[in-house]
């Protein structure tokens, strides 16, 4: 088995959803991450920073599911990162209502001696000189993935294509692939990103599934459709731990494993959405992951006779 | 082999995409139909109308792939259906610059009496009364698939409703399921719309894939993701004759097949947007048809493995 660290967000959100409110809640990008990844058994590392105010029983809860959180540092007079959100009716757009990065404006990442060595290095959405910083204190990754987004695009490009530069797979929505190649088509947006470093593109389409790119090699992940989404809230970061997760219990990072690492990932991040935050994810089985895995199965599968 | 009856339009399109101009050219859901679906040999006939201004030697074309053409009634001093669309940059939308009905106005389908114990049939596109009418044409159909559009939802909802009671397959865009459904999620969509009649639906997402409903079963097939698009008119209708010459060939109307019917659907309709009109589908040959069969299956198919 791989180690596995993962780099982002620690927050308490509060989200409102035509279903309800949920009022500060932990989330954030990496314990989506580190849950979704521990299902696969993987000795993870979340290195990211809080506040005073954060639930210190979130932080044991995660420990409980042998991801190591004594690497998030705990600012005692700084508060954590404050993100609400208003979902719309349609579940695919939201407002962004407040945004204080409070101790995340001053963080300064650091990687603990023991997961130094680690195979696999996640790379969850963050400012990229943070992610950059990460990527200089590892030893030697075997596989680095990153996620990012549009703000990073229109603020800090140079810095982003720098990291870009140093990833092996990066994941994106396809708004955001068209965005940084200029390029509509998303087969000539992933083919143009590669040349910028990554030797793999996911291209992340929400209810309409994920995309990955390899040279001229193409695979199509379905989103499972689903009869109510509740709370779309981390469930890109959920996909991006369940693809890491796989990939760092497995140690194969070819083309053909990424395919299962990405149902994974889909599987995982359709039962993220049943609840508000990370409740789904926290009283999810393993027979239940592999319920849904059988069902990716039935859904995409076929036969084809050349008659 | 069963045999297919096509009712639908057969226009004179004008069309105008980011890459050229075609003016004047063969068109309409009923040729679209037909050419796919002669991919599959079958005896299909398309019910339809055209004035005098219609290409002989177009016909002859259709003749030529094992495609009764007589039942195509032509009103000597009538004009051709006209359609002029522009698309816009994305390929996804497109504006309607001109739509004259001329002969299809007071069109009424005859069915060949050879015809009338045909096993499928298929409803292009078309006013729901003259859907209805074929219908009632038939001796004893054993699959019925129905496209219609939100045109018709918008103008004589009562009359497609009639149409859709007695249907086996509606095909239908996201939008449009969720117009006729009322509801967001296509799941639950869907299933109301199993209500109305039908026990498949096919929910058609452009450059999305398509998704199958029965019972509680689902299929998802992707589109090929493509580098260019160059015109997608009549990509949809593609995707019908594809799915409907598929089944009549195999004379399975199970779930099962319906899923290797939908991926032929997509790999005809992925040709069709290669160049202008109808021009694609006539010059392809099997081997490429089977070509892109196996891209679709390396496009989807994965391994599971229960860690």
């Amino acid at each position: 088995m791989s180690k596995l660290v993962i780099v982002g967000s620690v927050n308490i959100d509060s989200i409102e959803t035509p279903f309800g409110t949920a009022d500060r809640i932990p989330g954030g990008s990496a314990p989506y991450i580190g849950l979704a990844a521990s299902n696969f058994d993987v000795d993870s590392c979340i290195v990211s920073v809080v506040g005073n105010d954060f639930p210190a029983d979130f932080l044991e809860l995660m420990k409980s599911r042998n991801i190591h959180v004594d690497s998030i540092e705990i600012v005692e007079d700084g508060k954590t990162f404050f993100w609400a959100g208003k979902y719309h009716n349609d579940m695919n757009t939201r407002d962004t209502l407040v945004t204080e990065l409070n101790v995340l404006e001053t963080f300064s990442p650091v990687v603990p001696e023991s997961y130094k060595n680690s195979e696999v290095l996640m790379l969850g959405n963050l400012h990229p000189l943070v992610q950059l910083d990460v990527i200089e204190q590892m030893s030697e990754p075997k596989l680095i993935v990153l996620d990012t987004m549009n703000f990073w695009m229109d603020h800090t490009l140079d810095d982003l294509l720098k990291v870009i530069a140093k990833v092996d797979v990066i994941t994106i929505n396809d708004e955001e692939a068209r965005q940084l190649s200029g390029e509509y088509s998303l087969v000539n947006a992933s083919k143009k990103i590669m040349t910028m470093g990554p030797k793999y593109v996911v291209i992340k389409k929400g209810e309409h599934g994920a995309l990955l790119f390899h040279g001229d090699e193409m695979f199509y992940a379905p989103a499972l459709p689903l009869a109510e989404v509740f709370d779309p809230t981390g469930a890109g970061d959920t996909f991006a731990g369940g693809f890491t997760g796989y990939l760092a219990r497995t140690g194969d990072y070819s083309f053909e494993n990424m395919k299962t690492a990405i149902i994974n990932g889909s599987a995982l991040a359709s039962f993220t959405v049943e609840k508000f935050g990370t409740e789904r994810l926290l009283s999810l089985t393993k027979p239940e992951l592999y319920q849904r895995l059988q069902q990716f199965k039935n859904l995409t599968q076929f036969d084809i006779e050349l008659t």
